[in-house]
């Protein structure tokens, strides 16, 4: 196999940015050695971006938003990626996120990298793909990573496990329900972001900040950072601005605060130990004697004819 | 050893319960193994109660409610278990909970049963020996089971997931913040019972009844219930009935929903699934090589020398 040239990766060169991806991504076991390989070598260059995860309800705007803040912070100097993370999309057969033509001019600029949801995940699931891909965009130079998720499934635990910074994306709208979103989602967001406030949107807009920020206030906050609600429209790009400036506040407090690298360490270990249990969990699951007992012996605890505690050890036997 | 003889258990005797509850709880592989062997047998017997989880802050009055909510429960004919389940008890040097001296009436009838934390566990924790000990009470003809915990640790979540009702006591008292509780307890809560709503504090608790009642319905609802929030004191036995009419509702909608037997077949399974990855765990931990390479590892993946995906297919590599 011709080995990977790092050089034009490490120059920002898309195309080789896009060639190592394509190998992470890849199900042949010789890609995905050559892909490991290459993730070591690129680790002294990654870890330099601001890492965002973004998520919210189909019709929030998310490319909308996705689009309008990406073009701002080209504006500001920076170079964007756009990852997705959308575990559904081999079920749905094929992803409907990170999808070029949602962003039509963010696609079209230099500085801006966007890559559709790996369309499936072996280990750790597509989560592990797009946390690696992470790394090569770092390498490559990018300083922001949006990484985009839709909001209705475990996706949002996996990306607000490798961003810094987690923002979900809200519609004006009050009352008590919250639009389909899951509840738990609500206590990973360092932001909610209420979009589409303009025209005549934009005082219900105001009242679902008042509402939301009295709902937030109850749900937790870090030693150092209370979760934050603000109003923007990203159709008129209006307030974009603050976002990025919420975001950059958050940044410049969690370096002083010294919890900024503390935990991205945390994720890298948390991510390390939960791999583990995958990879234990599947030597179990492929294991033939469990897999035969395991159908009978679930009914059981079902039926009360046997206790948790003794199937289990009935399967630990097996091993 | 001498056998283990069932029949005054079934019967209700009550030495014959903590005799094998001492069994359960014990740290002898022979009194592990005789105690398996009793389990297995009162299974048949187990299961006809109803479990109510039971949590609250330290100084929210708990083992008042208790006291009151299981004389009114005698009173009406049943008989009634109290657990508790505090694993910072071996650290505290004694449990806190499920001390007799607490509920001083109620230790006193002979239809009601008392028993303190166990003081530590091995696989599974005091939730297995919880667990256990609640299908032994069940065996004994108790009728409702209450699992008692403090509010401020990862217990609530265990105790939420071995009962069919989980119940957090609440103080009178509005404002945003939650007494001390934590914000993802509230998520698991079928119920919010304030209590103390008497004297100079029934306003309050009113206020407090309609500001929980809110925050409740932000947070969640399944499809056949909606968390209920209400008032009590249980220092004047005013509502308790009211709270047990909430718990009987619960259970007949459950039962008609058929959801009910499902719940605790869902627990069970995921319980046997938790034990067998503490099970793999322990393997993992207790092998010297994982033992003598994860602290270099750990620091590799710390500082950027290593991916997560790398150290965890390292440590694979060991077993």
């Amino acid at each position: 196999m011709k080995p990977f040239d790092l050089q034009p990766l490490l120059e920002g060169n898309r195309r080789a940015l896009a060639k190592a991806i394509t190998l992470v991504e890849s199900k042949l076991d010789s890609h995905r050695e050559q892909a490991q390989d290459i993730l070591e070598q690129v680790l002294p260059h990654s870890g330099n971006s601001i890492r965002i995860g973004i998520t919210g309800v189909p019709g929030v705007g998310k490319s909308t938003f996705i689009e309008a803040f990406g073009l701002y912070l080209i504006g500001q100097g920076k170079r964007v990626a756009v990852l997705a993370v959308d575990p559904s999309s081999p079920l749905a057969g094929g992803s409907i996120l990170g999808d070029k033509t949602r962003m039509e001019e963010l696609s079209r600029r230099e500085q801006a990298f966007i890559r559709p949801s790996p369309s499936e995940g072996a280990l750790g699931g597509v989560a592990q793909k797009t946390r690696e891909t992470m790394l090569l965009c770092e390498a490559a130079g990018y300083d922001v990573i949006l990484v985009e998720t839709v909001g209705v499934g475990q996706s949002e635990y996996q990306v607000a496990a490798m961003v810094d910074f987690f923002m979900v994306l809200m519609l004006p709208g009050g009352g008590d329900e919250l639009q389909g979103i899951k509840k738990g989602i609500l206590e990973l967001a360092d932001a909610l972001v209420i979009n589409k406030a303009d025209g005549e949107s934009e005082n219900l807009a105001r009242q679902s900040k008042t509402h939301y920020t009295s709902a937030m206030n109850l749900l937790r906050h870090t030693s150092f950072w209370t979760p934050r609600v603000m109003t923007c429209s990203a159709l008129k790009s209006v307030n974009i601005d603050a976002v990025w400036g919420m975001v950059l506040d958050y940044y410049f407090r969690a370096v002083e605060e010294q919890v900024f690298a503390a935990k991205r360490s945390r994720q890298n270990l948390d991510w390390m130990r939960q791999l583990v249990q995958e990879m234990m969990l599947l030597r179990l699951t492929s294991n033939p004697r469990v897999n035969d007992m395991l159908p009978k012996l679930e009914q059981q605890v079902v039926n009360n004819e046997t206790t948790p505690y003794a199937a289990a050890r009935l399967i630990m036997a097996q091993l």
